[in-house]
């Protein structure tokens, strides 16, 4: 880790800056830590779903006579009993019923059963006999986007053909920003469909009371949201049902929330009357649980000599998929691509369309990561045009501190971008890049190649959702805190930050601060852990309420010590008046006085809220060095450079963990992962780990983080989003490189072996 | 039911004073309910303590090596680990440690075993070898108070001799108020050690997890004191450690609460690595839970010719036994002999005296029940001599609205027991009473009795115990309300009657209220559930979050209404303008407004602390009628008339089935249940339901209970506490009906037949 040159003089914090260990992490190493695959509850069945071979189809009948007969099944549960239960989503869509008549992608839900064991279950869903009327399946958006192509959902009537999305913006004059340009460069870039992988697989436990109270532990990114959507469907006051994410979750990078799952859990565990248990299976996950979205660009920019844009356009093609979970990225994007460079003319046309494949969704870096590809491949394209370097022409026209984004009027109050990529190119040894692209005569060529990102997330949430933080702190009779957050903790790391920041503004040990997370019935609301929001905005809420706490008790210990509040400070549990070392008193001694404790003074909970006044945007820029098989395709990454502005790291080690975590995702973006459907039937064809090619750590040879840490006015302790920032640039990099090496471009993901034999093919002819 | 005659107007209320189904109850009939003793963790093992034999003792040496050895066991533990580590207990005593070298009563815990099974467990016990060396036991008080006596604590340097508690408390002049006398009644009243019985026995869980945090279950009376102590005893900050008091509890009755069990729970789970059930056997349950203090009152009064007081007397010996958990009661006892009555000239010397019987501590009615068998069985007394009827003689001299208590200066701010009495006495048919006690020549004598009894539990608690009600009120988006109490629901309907209160104020309709108790992680801090205290403390708390909650529901509808919020009134989960019956919002329609989602304002989480201005005593009036089988001895219970001033009943089936509840308690107390130790070993010789004489509901003919509800312009709702009251007068409304019935008076509990027959013959005689 390096610090960037805006380095703060930070003497006065004791516990943000410093990496502790993580929380849970020994429960992790160790395998002890319980996940919500590990619950027994006594009576607990399991359930199983029976899912769609065709990609589109009316069911006609389902007969379950069978499977209701085989000893150990408990429930089935066909739409008969689903239909109408809809499962709310991401924003707006409310296109997806809990089961339905009516299946839109192969592997789409049809039944589900809970039985004494998952092989009994898995037994009687063959038992369980459908009669569908298959109907024409789209597979491909071009075919749904046509004014003839037969509707996906016909139910929708607002809707036009099968645009779910339909965004144009537009800044400047983008005609005339053409004419101006003295170069315009063209092209068109296709990205992937690929999955989380989560290690923990989507899993719920549901369980009624006598009275009628739903309890629902869940590995899912969000307990209130789940709340919420159990209640709308089953039509449950949200005091009566209870979700619990457990302390340990195995991933969620945006694949986890908003399913269907849970409201079949729970209809299965009413109508078993037990508590029932639903795992999917890894192949599920693969073909059930919103990839990616796969996309299409089409990008045109116009430019001057000197590298100025004058006018650029995207038009992107976002294949939603069955069910409308990826929406927002259609739009989303359009701000990515109007945020990146300064350009006074600008435009964008979006495209969210419904096809009959697998549902698309968020997943880390969702509305930036693809359209990085393209726009930061075409800027080498731009640069290759102009003979100038990549690098200059980045630093020329990206964004700057005080800069105006024009698709919102948001003023950047802190960019540390520039820093990135001068650090991050001294780093990786920009110089040694080739000066004349796969001119070298070795069959394994070596290049280097970047890309940079912005990223936005919180604060264009869809006008029902709330983008809010909020914490409650205790403090017990001893001095010690409690803190309590709805937003769970999927590894990222949340309750270690979340505990530092408190002890930070409180003056508490960090060892006295516990956090509790995600419980609908021990915690406030909270959002879902998406969009890199945590730190910023649940972090903000974790300090307002220490403020709060540290208020009442400087209140106590001025009365005590004689001394203004005003004079106080407070560190390692202990109040101090200002300036001298050995007047003082401890929380404990302060909390246990028999005055305050006969009257309850000492009963300190505070709750408090957090919206960011504005969107303080986190920025990187990230380097790879490839070497390049010419015989056989492969490309070996070398080394990965990412250096990010993190605004504050609260926790070193946790921020350079989550970058390189990320890096992982975007090298598999970029080279290897890929979820592959049957070209006429629209199943899944690669759903297992060694098939779709997930990248292991031990695949990559070296990654190297340099976090820069400018001041921010606005955010608290100046800390931006950092979850998704390490997947963004990698893939354009890495294209970015190999072209560096090998003078091929390649504009489809997965930058694949057979891709790239048959670019350099085409590059040679 | 019937109310008294201060029913007040409650048409505005619409929750309060109704009767809902009891939260639970379902689960609870049908079976389904889940206790501590439900638990079973992954690996749990199961703990069993080694109890002495002797009443005191030395422990020279301990062999574990057998049991150690011994397939299936995980965990031993002496006072080698756990000496030092005090059991905090009830106020001031810090007498007892986890395990110590030193025993003072049979039944006191040697060591403790934790084995994969509880026969395991049991057969490890029988291999450890431990040498005493016996010491000479105090079991009887008398002896204890001699100043030769021995020390059963002699590291309790500041104590004198075996006296835990030596309070003297006088008012007036007790000298020339006996002078003044014409007439002077003395006698001596023994009160009997019995049990709480409750259903469930002491049970709980301890878990640890990697990073040393540790989780209890508990079917406990408190959350966050049994959290505190184990932090004390285990030197852990208080965030770190969680106790959770299931929403099940099988009684409690005063007896569940600072016990050793949970530390040597928590140590043995730690030492094996393993999560350890620790569950008392029904025996143990009897002789090592804290009985109710066996107690020697003598009783001296002296009153004129009309029946006007001068003075009174008591001397209260209570034998503690080997801890003193019974302490304060040595105490309080004069303060409840100086409330109920007017007398000018008070006085009373209390005892708390330590012997090697079984600790005893608090029960049902802890410093009322005991000594309210003796002043009621002497006012009878009183009567007599005088000639005079006792209803009349205690309408004279009981206490009045406006009265000030001489022990602590509370003035009374209401007191409907005048109307208990009156009430209860026309139910009864006190005119049917025998004129002449034991004339009729019946071998079958009928009688009728009474006895009257005030109430004070908290604001006297010790020092640094706080007597603070604590609540969090959350708002859902949908409206519907979670309320959030340290506080357990051990069976006594806490969490209906919160949820009314809160529904009430609020204008919520109580279905949508959800309760949550008694989880350190879950809830604000909460009291334990004792001395009656519930309702009015934390019920004061449940009131005051939603007051605060209300008001920011009634800004926010102000704004959408534009009517001042001094306009709005809310009922059923909607606000109305006053006045109109059409204009308003519902709870949810406010809370979803998407202005107000999106900003986070429909986030309303209250927390709010209650501590009473002054205490509101609950007073009553019980009467019994009896039908003593001269022959036999045997008393039935024909019927008893429970009057009590309930301050206003929240939920009178709830109040009704304490009441009833409560005097099945006093019924065993004063007619069979006694623990019976042995004289000269103290070891408990009936520790099972069949030999202590346990009552069971088919044993009791009639309950009819009366609610008079005064207007207090103190209390939440004019509310007062009822847990208790059942039991406290019905003993000594039996004694007085036997000797209506009879003519024989018994000083001394149970009042069984033997004592029955003997005090027939001594009056024949």
């Amino acid at each position: 880790m390096e610090s960037g040159c805006y380095k703060k003089l930070d003497k006065h914090l004791s516990v943000v800056g410093k990496s502790p260990e993580m929380t849970g992490a020994r429960e992790k190493v160790t395998g002890k830590g319980k996940y919500t695959v590990d619950m027994k509850l006594p009576g607990m069945l399991y359930a199983k779903i029976l899912r769609s071979p065709y990609a589109h189809a009316k069911i006609l009948e389902i007969d379950a006579s069978e499977a209701e007969r085989l000893s150990g099944v408990k429930a089935i549960l066909t739409y008969k009993e689903a239909k109408l239960l809809y499962v709310p989503g991401h924003g707006r869509n409310v296109d997806e019923f809990a089961l339905d008549d009516r299946v839109r992608y192969a592997g789409d839900k049809v039944a589900a059963v809970a039985a004494e064991s998952n092989d009994t279950a898995e037994a009687a869903l063959e038992q369980i006999h459908v009669k569908y009327d298959v109907l024409p399946a789209l597979l491909d958006p071009a075919e749904a986007m046509k004014p003839d192509a037969p509707k996906i959902h016909p139910e929708l009537s607002n809707l036009k053909g099968n645009f779910q999305v339909v965004h144009k913006k537009a800044y400047g004059d983008i005609e005339r920003g053409f004419r101006e340009a003295d170069h315009i460069v063209e092209n068109r870039y296709t990205t992937s469909r690929v999955c989380h992988c989560s290690l923990e697989p989507h899993v719920c436990v549901a369980s009624w009371n006598e009275e009628g109270r739903l309890t629902m532990w869940s590995s899912d990114q969000t307990a209130f949201a789940m709340r919420d959507s159990l209640c709308n469907a089953l039509n449950l006051p949200m005091s009566k049902v209870r979700v619990v994410i457990p302390v340990h979750v195995g991933g969620g990078f945006g694949g986890k929330y908003g399913s269907a799952e849970g409201i079949v859990c729970a209809l299965l565990a009413r109508k078993a009357g037990r508590p029932v248990m639903l795992e999917l299976s890894r192949e599920e996950e693969f073909y059930t649980t919103r990839t990616r979205s796969p996309c299409i660009f089409e990008t045109k920019t116009g430019f001057e000599k000197d590298g100025t844009f004058t006018a650029r356009y995207v038009k992107a093609i976002v294949d939603l998929g069955a069910y409308a979970y990826g929406a927002v990225m259609a739009e989303r994007a359009g701000f990515y691509h109007m945020s990146l460079y300064r350009c006074p003319n600008t435009a964008y046309d979006g495209y969210g369309v419904y096809t009959n494949n697998p549902p698309s969704g968020p997943m880390r870096g969702f509305t930036s990561t693809p359209i990085d590809f393209a726009i930061e491949s075409d800027i080498d394209e731009v640069a290759r045009e102009l003979g100038m370097d990549p690098l200059e022409l980045r630093l020329k026209n990206s964004i700057k501190t005080g800069d105006v984004i024009p698709y919102n009027d948001y003023d950047v109050t802190s960019s540390g971008l520039d820093q990135c990529m001068l650090l991050g190119s001294k780093r990786i040894g920009w110089e040694r890049r080739q000066k004349n692209p796969g001119e070298v005569e070795d069959v394994k060529k070596r290049g280097i190649g970047m890309g940079i990102f912005i990223h936005f997330a919180p604060k264009l949430a869809g006008p029902n959702e709330r983008s809010v933080g909020c914490a409650t702190v205790r403090i017990n009779d001893d001095g010690s805190v409690n803190l309590f957050l709805g937003t769970p903790e999927i590894g990222q790391g949340l309750t270690t930050t979340m505990a530092q920041i408190v002890a930070e503004e409180l003056g508490a040990r960090l060892q006295d601060v516990n956090v509790t997370v995600a419980d609908t019935e021990k915690t406030p609301w909270g959002v879902v852990v998406s969009g890199s929001r945590t730190t910023v905005e649940t972090g903000g809420a974790a300090k307002a309420a220490a403020v709060d706490a540290k208020r009442r008790l400087f209140e106590m210990a001025s009365k005590l010590l004689k001394v203004p509040a005003g004079e106080l400070l407070s560190r390692d549990s202990r109040i101090y008046v200002s300036g001298t070392s050995d007047k003082g008193v401890s929380f404990s001694e302060l909390l246990q006085r028999s005055d305050v404790r006969a009257h309850g003074d000492n009963i300190i909970v505070c709750t408090a809220t957090y919206q960011m006044p504005k969107y303080v945007p986190p920025f990187g820029a990230q380097f790879a060095e490839v070497e390049v098989d010419t015989e056989t395709g492969q490309v070996k990454v070398v080394n990965i450079v990412a250096a990010h502005d993190v605004g504050r790291a609260i926790n070193p080690t946790i921020v350079e963990g989550q970058i390189e975590g990320g890096v992982l995702t975007g090298i598999g973006y970029g080279l290897t992962e890929e979820l592959v459907l049957e070209k006429t039937t629209g199943q899944t064809i690669n759903p297992d780990f060694l098939d779709y090619k997930l990248l292991r750590a031990a695949d990559v040879s070296k990654i190297e983080t340099i976090l820069v840490e400018p001041v921010d006015p606005v955010s608290v302790f100046g800390v931006k989003g950092i979850g998704e920032m390490g997947a963004i640039s990698v893939a354009p990099a890495i294209a970015n490189a190999i072209y560096n090496a090998t003078g091929a471009r390649i504009r489809e993901l997965p930058m694949s072996p057979e891709r790239i034999l048959k670019a350099l093919r085409t590059r040679r002819e």
